[in-house]
């Protein structure tokens, strides 16, 4: 069985995939892949992500520039989540402008965004 | 609305979670939660899942002794994953007795172990 059929797709065909700053270990996204997105991944060395709001693939930083270069691929001990490590051009993984997608922490029962923007949004995909 | 209805539930009534060391970074696991068990975290501030096999809650260490104590509870930009940083007590997160669950790294056009097992799963679950 080949390295793509040994990870456990959901019923939708998708794993989830959690993506990682190599540099500063911060947790940047989570995401999704499908067979062919994680095909492209390993072939490529960038992010391919499945999108599914817009069902279809997602290379990561077409738009913004905002390109993940991969240091290395990882699967769980269940074989159902993936680990991308990654380089973040640009040092912006969200496409609120934040470095990360993480922002929001809870604090005293509400969620309070704590990271600053760093480029708008409008500026990003403009 | 509640912390809790901001949350985007799936069909299922979960959102993934991320956990990830607070000393080292480390990603250890991704797990689910539904809402109960994501308000015990933040009421009781030691890691409770939702135990997708099993269909019910999963207090974190009750069997193994090995607790996650939380120091953050995060939510992404899009509210539907969320992210914990935690204390993973006797370092061992993995149900294999490895630190963490992303032991399988792609190499060479295959999934490779590369993390020791620092405690027989035997000793964790007699």
């Amino acid at each position: 069985m080949g390295w793509l059929e040994q990870v456990k797709w959901n019923d939708d065909g998708l794993v989830p995939v959690i993506t990682q700053e190599f540099e500063t270990k911060q947790v940047l996204t989570l995401a999704w892949l499908n067979k062919e997105a994680l095909k492209l991944c390993a072939e490529t060395g960038h992010a391919v992500y499945w999108s599914r709001s817009r069902q279809k693939l997602w290379h990561k930083g077409e738009q913004s520039g905002h390109q993940q270069i991969i240091k290395s691929i990882r699967l769980d001990c269940d074989n159902d989540a993936v680990l991308l490590e990654v380089v973040q051009k640009g040092g912006i993984a969200c496409h609120t402008g934040r470095h990360h997608c993480f922002f929001n922490k809870l604090e005293e029962g509400r969620w309070q965004a704590t990271e600053p923007v760093l480029k708008d949004p409008k500026e990003i995909y403009s």
